[in-house]
């Protein structure tokens, strides 16, 4: 069973009012401020940080409702970053649905995202807790430097695995390990429990990241909104293709190097298929899974300091779930 | 003699200072990081923010270097602003230089923005002041806020007055106000002083906006970057149309209407000259500069609390050469 479903009464209630937090900050606001936090909210998605807030709160025995404010507030955060993103990738589609740069241009899209950063860090002030401030400022800010980051290696295939790391590390993982953090924090953890936490976060947003990257070229299931073939058609070199590049003979690097670099619609179905053709040759999803199975045990590690409970058995799989799945 | 020169005393060695903490939060980071810091820095403007973050600091006798801190977050803030402005107006120059977004394209200027959003609030968390954190993410708000209405009202040029103030508050005299009311909150200052400057702080940016925009159509001296007519090409409906359009025949309503709703090359310099005939027939420069006049006046009187200082002199002076300016 889908360990989302099967453990949802340890943090269903909670999403609940996370998204009462969210709608509410709309309220008395511009009516396109409006339509786009409704848009975002009613899209779904699986909400895994709120999730990962609200459980590692629980398992930190946090006694306030600030594991509340926290998790609305690190869904503003992501939001604002899937916003902008779309923003600078161009993209049209998210979770099956039009993205709102595409139904509402880009400028509503650039500005909303700064209304719900400015929200995040007001709802942080009002939770009072400085730490809270500064771990959330610096992901803020490692968020954006992985995304520049990935800009400036948009198109090449020889990205070395540290700077691919570098990336994923800062684009998805950072905020994953906020989130553990934060519901150690706002639950007066001791250090060790905060660290742990945190470690835990970026290893499995570092395992999640690498396989979403190695899904885009093998998930059989598009229900779930993203196109297969996305990061291939926006020339985005992830880790089966820098794999693939260093295990390649001659032409083929050469052919890789050319065909990331065209424009985007020379990136048709045909080359779609003779890339996959190179990975599959090189084993390069296996060896791409293998890695993210890797972050997935020191993951694993992290919370090992952490005794039996049901949050923790969530925890565990959920992050499980993560890696294994097929959307 | 212009009292930016003439104060400079005032605020020279801590303007140094900002700039080199602002230059060195991009040290270590990408190269388009530093790029697009280096050239925000280098294009200069008046500054008046950071002067005013200084000037209200020492009004209230700051004894931290917090005001070093809050001057610089202020301006990151402010710059991570403009960056997106630009994008979401497509703008290619300011202050006589091409924009972020003309250089480095709009990828870059959306994520180099958040990136400097975010080490604002870093820097909030080191300066550890709750109440600062407070203003300045509503401060942030209400300025996406402003911009956010503006798009919505941008080419309505029956706007109204009371909507016309409301955003050029949020996109324009928020941040002033935040500016002011940071001084007195950092040098703990009782809350008779915050609310005078806050207040003082938000009608001077109220002037300070509509003085721009009646410059927008008067203006004769080009040399400080912004192109005479700009928010006119923009199709911005800015005050001095806004009450053109209240004093005007219905079929100069008729006009303005459809040359602010036509496409951006529509209007040309013809139409230009066509609307300042009208701007002059009905006053609208004067009517408009009147109004900047008002506002001058009650932030003169917000901070008749203060005793003479210099530094009160010199925030009296500034003001009057904010709204009597000629560029």
């Amino acid at each position: 069973m889908n360990p989302l479903e099967k453990y949802k009464h340890l943090f269903q209630a909670e999403l609940k009012l996370v998204d009462e937090k969210i709608l509410s900050i709309s309220q008395g606001k511009a009516a396109l401020i409006g339509n786009l936090v409704s848009h975002m909210i009613s899209s779904g998605g699986k909400r895994l940080r709120l999730i990962f807030v609200i459980l590692s709160s629980k398992l930190c025995e946090n006694k306030s409702d600030n594991h509340i404010k926290m998790a609305a507030c690190v869904e503003l955060l992501h939001t604002a970053t899937l916003f902008h993103d779309d923003v600078v990738d161009k993209s049209k589609l998210r979770r099956g649905r039009k993205t709102a740069n595409e139904l509402w241009g880009n400028s509503a899209s650039v500005l909303v995202g700064d209304f719900l950063l400015a929200q995040a860090f007001m709802i942080m002030a009002e939770v009072g807790n400085l730490e809270i401030i500064d771990v959330l400022s610096k992901t803020s800010s490692i968020i954006t430097e992985g995304e520049v980051k990935q800009l400036m290696h948009k198109s090449d295939v020889t990205t070395s695995f540290e700077d691919y790391i570098d990336i994923i590390r800062g684009k998805t993982a950072e905020l994953f390990s906020a989130c553990c953090r934060s519901g150690a924090i706002i639950s007066a953890s001791e250090k060790i429990k905060k660290d742990a936490l945190e470690n835990f976060g970026r290893n499995l947003g570092i395992a999640f990241q690498i396989t979403d990257d190695a899904l885009d070229y093998i998930a059989q299931n598009q229900s779930l909104g993203k196109k297969n073939g996305d990061d291939f058609r926006e020339g985005k070199a992830t880790l089966p293709i820098i794999y693939a590049y260093i295990n390649a003979d001659k032409s083929e690097q050469e052919y890789l190097k050319k065909i990331f670099q065209e424009n985007e619609e020379a990136r048709d179905e045909l080359e779609f298929a003779k890339v996959k053709t190179i990975l599959n040759k090189y084993n390069s999803i296996e060896q791409t899974l293998k890695t993210a199975d890797k972050y997935t045990k020191l993951a694993k590690e992290n919370i090992s300091i952490f005794g039996d409970s049901s949050e923790k058995e969530a925890i565990l799989q959920i992050l499980d779930f993560c890696v294994n799945r097929n959307f």
